[in-house]
């Protein structure tokens, strides 16, 4: 997980020592600790810039609107108006760039533990992060855990983009929160989480699953490609009380939004909740992978 | 693109010098080089057994069931009684263990111009390559595009296997091929192609495209996530002179298949033709990369 190698130009993030992904650099733009993590910010030749949190890869320039927008625009498609979002983490504000895309939204709360991810993107990532400065967004930098269990009935939707469940991120995939998560939901209100890879990680996805679904009587998962995240193949998590990803639908709403979008559009919003079989398998605890090296 | 890099236990292939998987080896099992290509064989910790042509990963254990299945069943279940198929490349046999999941198919031919690799398959991917000795397949070592002009009215699906556009596979990806190909076919016939990577490659995908429906008026595109192909994103081509992927889908018959896929199932039949924004402009010869590193 270093550019720091032996003639390393390159910048190699390693899955759990089996497997690798390697970005040619051109430069070394920003390093930094913060009081959570290490902050680190590259100039690529094929990715444009990157930011990385200890190492892993969160955000590059040319493929992170894959994960900001089916984390957001899916939910919120879900919902006829949504007014009120709350964002766990995601202080590099790529998902609250994608809420303020919806016009009935009044006001998005973006909750990051992490002041200096932020401050770093104002520096780096200006064209994402200058939607702090919408009115309409209010950035916090507290812990997302006890901001969302402060709240009751308030907002439309709650958006987990957090890390993997390691470090300061673990509390973020356990029942506990999701059960304040349900609390501090509207009627009709939902919940979207990244949720890891089903390629790679099958027990994780089944983990995270098996936790949500003790809380959301409505619990269902969807994936998208993105090729620098771990095995390419990303999944979410859309949960909810009362509300089905299908249930309310605006086709017009939609075709308006995906003007805007490289990604997201009309048809994905059904196409991207069909899931390979070893995706089904991974939900229910199944791990067809089980015969290959560590999990 | 090497194993044998100072202090390197890793097999690393680079992805135009901008980018590049690494896969933690055991050992390298076989290596040689045949009249078409360099073959080589390893043993991994994550990926159970990778099979490399020329330094580019063209079959591993763990993930090769996705590349398979969705290029075999998809066309396959356009039809309604599919009885003879040719496969142009296919020497690893992954395609061939797939169609003879159909009982109306009552002969596969596949011709790879390269016997090695069928070889060196039967050798260390037997679980696969023995799909050989099934009296309904029948061998061939030789030219694709001489052997696809050789008939007419012949084939209903032509499952185009092949490595990249670059090298043996060239003439594989031209029009007066395709050509070829539509005389092979019977009335509803059906030719399927892996179509290399929206994500990486915007312009080579969106030049596929034009080829291919420079021949076939029904042409259309589907994704699937292959984690140790460049991007993990992977794309193929259905294309016909008067069928499209969902004309006739018979529920019942892929409920049956089903049960014995890892990937494949009755909902992907239709939601892997959902295109991301971005695919759809690939196919259209639109670049949303085109800022980004070389292409």
């Amino acid at each position: 997980v270093s550019a720091d190698e032996p003639g390393a130009d390159w910048f190699h993030e390693e899955y759990k020592g089996v497997s690798r992904l390697g970005l040619k650099l051109r430069r070394h733009l920003h390093s930094e600790r913060s009081d959570f993590q290490n902050i680190d910010v590259y100039e690529t030749e094929f990715f444009g810039r990157v930011l990385t949190l200890d190492g892993l890869i969160m955000f590059t320039e040319r493929d992170e609107f894959v994960y900001h927008e089916m984390l957001v625009h899916v939910p919120l498609l879900s919902q006829p108006a949504p007014r009120e979002v709350l964002i766990i983490g995601g202080g590099d504000c790529g998902c609250a760039r994608e809420v303020l895309k919806h016009p009935s939204v009044e006001r998005v709360v973006q909750c990051d533990i992490d002041e200096r991810v932020t401050r770093v993107c104002e520096e780096y990532f200006e064209w994402t992060a200058r939607v702090a400065r919408d009115p309409r967004c209010e950035l916090l930098f507290a812990d997302g855990i006890e901001y969302v269990g402060e709240h009751e009935n308030r907002f439309d939707l709650v958006i987990v983009d957090s890390t993997d469940p390691i470090g300061p991120a673990v509390g973020l995939f356990h029942r506990d929160f999701y059960a304040k998560v349900r609390r501090a939901l509207r009627p009709g209100g939902v919940v979207s989480a990244q949720s890891e890879s089903p390629h790679w990680d099958p027990p994780l996805v089944g983990r995270i699953r098996a936790e949500l679904s003790s809380v959301f009587p409505k619990t269902s998962a969807y994936l998208g490609h993105i090729p620098t995240y771990p095995s390419g193949t990303w999944s979410w998590s859309y949960a909810s009380v009362d509300r089905a990803h299908d249930d309310e639908f605006d086709e017009e709403r939609a075709a308006k939004l995906e003007a805007t979008t490289a990604y997201y559009n009309r048809e994905l919003q059904t196409a991207s909740f069909a899931l390979p079989n070893f995706v089904r398998e991974a939900l229910e605890g199944k791990n067809r992978f089980a015969r290959f090296g560590p999990q």
